[in-house]
């Protein structure tokens, strides 16, 4: 077992990375409280991997509650949200309870919201069962839900008590959702690690295939490239925003086609493509790396032309996005493969590259 | 106009007390953006000083929308909230956006929650005009809605960037309002400052007939008393719980009666009544002390007879109060007049002075 630290003073954590730790009885005694513990799942995660996370729990002497949730970023939303604040308030939650986040993004995002909310913040556990969460989502402290005018529009930043990541739990995870968070692998590399990214490209064939070595290295990797960022700008003042490279545009696709329609990954996937040409028709990417980023995101089974849409229609979902100031929409660009800058840039000079990539 | 601190490190800010601060123009030129500003404010409250705040946003240059609630605790809920977030992307509100939260209690709550949540917290200012927000509910950053199950149960902590008190709102004020507001000046006098409790038994008259003078007084003390209390122990992991005393019993007849049905500042006398009858049976208040504190509530016009129910509802009810814990109930209890202190008590305990209250 490898573990991390996110340095955030006194709010600082843990993250715990390797095999069949959801069956690691010492591990789970750090969180053994007076109160109970409530296992946040939805229903496909609940019946591959609740019952031994509840073992181990009660192998503490926890009394264990589950509330069990619609799978799907179409259930991101307050009613969904309500389902957890009603579980908690039937069982009498008080403020020493400890929510147990077990499945993807959308479970990680909404339990650490209701952890955030319920009588103002109780202690949460983040147990990430899909990739995209593993190396992404469950780590820094982004919690919330979707509004139907904006995604991720109503949240906190709440901070989990330690993240555990069982690798093993990948393995059940369908290809689809491999690809979509290998999306965030490759993130990670654009912006922050060009040799990380040459180790993607050279490794995509095991990662496609669920080789475990493969996924424990981008997992190791890209917690600790987060856990890096976040320390340094936990609220997203400054250098946190790259973490949003391809995600303006990537919203923009899921806003359009309805949550749930493309998965996160894809839509971020086909958004770093969008921002890859938009960054070389600045000048800064060379055609080649251009290509080779989005050549890396099409080995990965990842799409990486738009919808066929007007320029128009993307530019308004994307004056939603958080990311939009005074009017100006921010965008995250490569300078080159692995460093990445934030710039301001009007619509006359965005069009191009939507264009290039399948927008009309 | 004085000004007062509270000193919360980099979350300190300003309360500012005086007459007509809402037409202070200078006063308002430190809250200029690049982005909107958002009066969030209720029907009511809308019709008698929007327009004035909205005159001093304008004379600094600012853009201003104003987003308008239904009036009533009945709808401080998640609709009503909504009505907020979608109130904020219709306008496309970004990060730089500020909320003015304009009315008592239930707008300042709802509002500072939606600041708190909106693409994970913009800034707000608390412009409370009514009694109880001015002397409590404004300071100390607790923000929420309610839930079915439970009052105040999701919320956030959360401070503004400052406080303005214009007094003159105050003249607009419901009597029965009036009152309520002045429920938690004898809380504060009653757990901190004995000295200040004599004054308000002193002065009942002029405070309940609105004198300008006797009202300012009541507020600068309350904000002093809250502010030093919240800057000791901003998220109530000890002292601030004084600040609940008559509340846990308060909540309870709220939640049974329907929210809306009993002013809070009402079921917060009552409350009050109801702790100090337990505080006397425990043996720390002497009878006399007791009855002076039940007759300054009643003085104000506030109620200290309980609703006439079992005494095993008030305890299911209270059983869900946020100051539950491990399945005890922790009371707030006076040592003496002007000293409280924190005591879990079984419910035999408790029942006794229920009854002595009016429950059955």
């Amino acid at each position: 077992m490898k573990t991390l630290n996110v340095s955030l003073g006194d709010r600082s954590y843990p993250i715990f990375i390797g095999q069949d730790l959801l069956d690691n009885v010492d591990l789970f005694s750090q969180f053994k409280s007076s109160s109970a513990s409530f296992i946040v799942t939805n229903t496909t995660v609940e019946a591959l991997y609740a019952d031994r996370l509840e073992a181990s729990l009660h192998a503490n002497g926890q009394k264990v509650v589950r509330i069990v949730l619609p799978d799907g970023e179409s259930y991101k939303n307050w009613e969904t949200l309500q389902l957890i604040f009603t579980g908690l308030l039937e069982s009498n939650a008080d403020r020493k309870a400890t929510i147990f986040a077990l499945g993807g993004g959308v479970v990680g995002d909404m339990a650490g919201f209701a952890a955030a909310s319920y009588m103002r913040g109780i202690k949460f556990v983040q147990i990430p069962t899909t990739l995209l969460s593993q190396v992404d989502s469950s780590v820094g402290g982004k919690t919330g839900i979707n509004h139907p005018l904006g995604k991720n529009m109503i949240g906190a930043f709440y901070q989990p008590i330690a993240v555990l990541i069982d690798l093993k739990t990948l393995l059940t995870l369908p290809k689809r959702e491999l690809a979509a968070g290998l999306a965030e692998v490759v993130k990670h590399g654009a912006i922050a690690d060009s040799l990380f990214l040459d180790w993607i490209e050279q490794n995509a064939q095991g990662l496609n295939h669920y080789d475990l070595n493969c996924l424990e290295h981008v997992v190791i990797r890209s917690c600790e490239i987060k856990s890096e960022v976040v320390a340094q700008d936990e609220k997203e003042s400054g250098v946190r925003a790259h973490l949003n490279f391809g995600h303006t545009f990537g919203h923009a696709i899921e806003t359009g086609m309805g949550y749930g329609e493309w998965l996160h990954g894809e839509a971020v996937g086909c958004g770093m493509a969008i921002a890859a040409e938009l960054s070389q028709q600045l000048g800064y990417l060379s055609i080649d790396d251009r290509n080779r980023l989005t050549r890396i995101i099409q080995t990965l089974h990842l799409p990486t032309e738009a919808p066929q849409w007007d320029t128009s229609r993307y530019l308004s979902y994307m004056s939603h996005d958080k990311k939009a100031e005074s009017g100006q929409i921010k965008y995250i660009v490569l300078e080159k493969l692995g460093q990445a800058k934030v710039q301001k840039l009007s619509d006359d000079i965005v069009i191009p590259a939507l264009k290039a990539c399948g927008a009309l």
